[in-house]
């Protein structure tokens, strides 16, 4: 059977992880890495693999099945997943929670007009984590839903970090407070402030001569990223930096406790713990792109979320398979 | 909207336990309960239920959407499912994993036939756990899966000590061994044998003056359901049964640890903490028959297994919805 066709978009994190996850997917080949930047910096780790300008998208219309869309979701994938979605079926990690909507929108016509298949807003939260908040809701009407982070390395706030003036270098862990998890998993089904489930605690590299106070409260008082949470900020050299917190792990659990009519009490728990948080995700993105090639070829169009892919498209396993082995 | 019409087939502990939870779903109303015993003899929980024989099943083909198969496997689901399938959309915890091929087959012609959908073989193992067991071998193709059950009560393996000459009452719980626990949490990918991953403990009560050791050392002999297990028997009175061994609590967890291309570890881990087995195996039933109704609305017929269905149809919310809350 012929091989399921990767383009690459993006050549950051993500990307280069994507680059990596191709080789564990036997259904796979990666074809092309398209890049903003100057494609003769990209060495791809196999020969063959063709290293392009995003730019030139179009003329691998042809020669790619699924492009995995690395960008970012602040700036890079809002242009470039309705741009793409003419031109490939798509799989991204678009996560704006409040932009899910109108990014749908916008990628759902773009795709649906072109017959290619999008995939938004998969990874693992968005993606693995909501569709294990629908699957628990749904088995379990009653009961209260929780979501924690970590302990792991935010992406978004190291970079809010290190757009405070006189910071160097920075890097926040989001870490689960142990007594709300406690909480959390005997079923007791707590009401739980911002600040009492998660802990932000950052390590900083200050430029010299630095207010390191003036950084400090710069930081705890940042709204949306920090105020509403117990900061901890400590200084560190930049060697120390680079020697400690170069790794990206991530996990945290998504859970539902409640009572079925009869009074009797559930808990359902879905966790993750990741050594490389780009790694599982662009892990997360090739299982997608399975699904958005395979729903192509079904001539199931347009955007679609975790939500709307039954599980047996994620494998490369048939269905007699799938019957017979993991039932 | 009008709410999916639900029949319950079949009253016992999990007929009994779909009753219930039907009450926890807005969206469906219980129409009737049908059953092989004397229709009289059972009192519905709501005024208004229709309790039936099941002999006459056809006469409700058009005022029930989707009906929920309650029975055994060994015996009720192997006729049941085929006959009713011609009837209603159903669903089924049809869990004889060996011939869930040839039953998925039959159902399916039956249902396909009849413009009918079947969801088989779903609850939770089968049913959720099997799901995640895809999800997570699809998002970590290098890795090693695991499932642990308990601590729980296994009925067929209860049922297994009441055939045992000389036993009046038997509960059997399975516990998972907490070493090999560890060894899977911790990342080591072990090799574990089926005496390494779960201890069965069995409580009897003897008939009088019956041979204690023969009960014992016929339990632990029993090929396929003990003879490859370390096995306890405690023998105790049926006072202390009906005291202590009355409850169905269940679980357990599905997880996969292994390594993306880069090296890096990652564990995946799905868990249950049920109180009741069959209370919240009705509670997935019923999300699943959700989905039957539905993707019979939209002319997808046939037999189907959790590995078929998108989450986006266990749940009572729309499409917007989802994306705009859950993803």
């Amino acid at each position: 059977m012929a091989k399921i066709r990767i383009g690459i978009v993006g050549y950051g994190n993500i990307g280069r992880a994507a680059e990596w996850a191709v080789e564990q997917n036997a259904d796979m080949d990666l074809g092309v890495i398209l890049t903003r930047r100057d494609p003769g910096k990209i060495k791809p780790r196999k020969p063959g693999v063709a290293v392009d300008s995003l730019d030139r998208a179009g003329n691998y219309a042809d020669r790619i099945d699924v492009a995995i869309l690395c960008g970012g979701s602040a700036t890079d994938l809002p242009e470039q997943g309705p741009l793409l979605a003419a031109l490939f079926n798509t799989v991204d990690s678009y996560d704006t929670h409040a932009k899910i909507p109108d990014y749908f929108r916008e990628v759902n016509r773009s795709a649906s007009k072109a017959g290619k298949t999008a995939v938004i807003s998969t990874g693992w939260d968005p993606g693995l984590f909501s569709l294990l908040r629908v699957i628990e809701e749904s088995v379990l009407p009653s009961g209260k839903a929780y979501t924690f982070w970590g302990p792991g390395v935010s992406q978004g706030h190291s970079d809010a970090i290190r757009r405070v003036p006189g910071v160097r270098d920075g890097r926040q862990y989001t870490i689960p407070i142990e007594k709300a998890v406690e909480r959390v998993r005997s079923g007791e089904g707590p009401e739980l402030s911002t600040r009492e489930k998660h802990l932000r605690d950052c390590y900083v590299v200050a430029e010299e001569g630095a207010d390191l106070e003036r950084i400090r409260r710069d930081i705890q008082t940042m709204p949306h990223y920090f105020s509403d949470y117990d900061t901890r900020v400590t200084f560190i050299s930049q060697e120390e930096m680079d020697a400690k917190h170069s790794h990206m792990p991530h996990g945290g659990f998504v859970m539902r406790t409640g009572q079925t009519a009869d009074g009797t009490g559930h808990a359902v728990e879905f966790s993750l713990r990741l050594e490389s948080n780009p790694a599982f995700t662009a892990s997360v993105l090739l299982a997608y792109a399975r699904a958005a090639f395979r729903l192509n070829g079904e001539g199931v169009t347009g955007a679609k979320t975790v939500f709307d892919i039954a599980p047996a498209y994620l494998s490369p396993r048939s269905a007699e398979d799938l019957r017979k082995e993991m039932l």
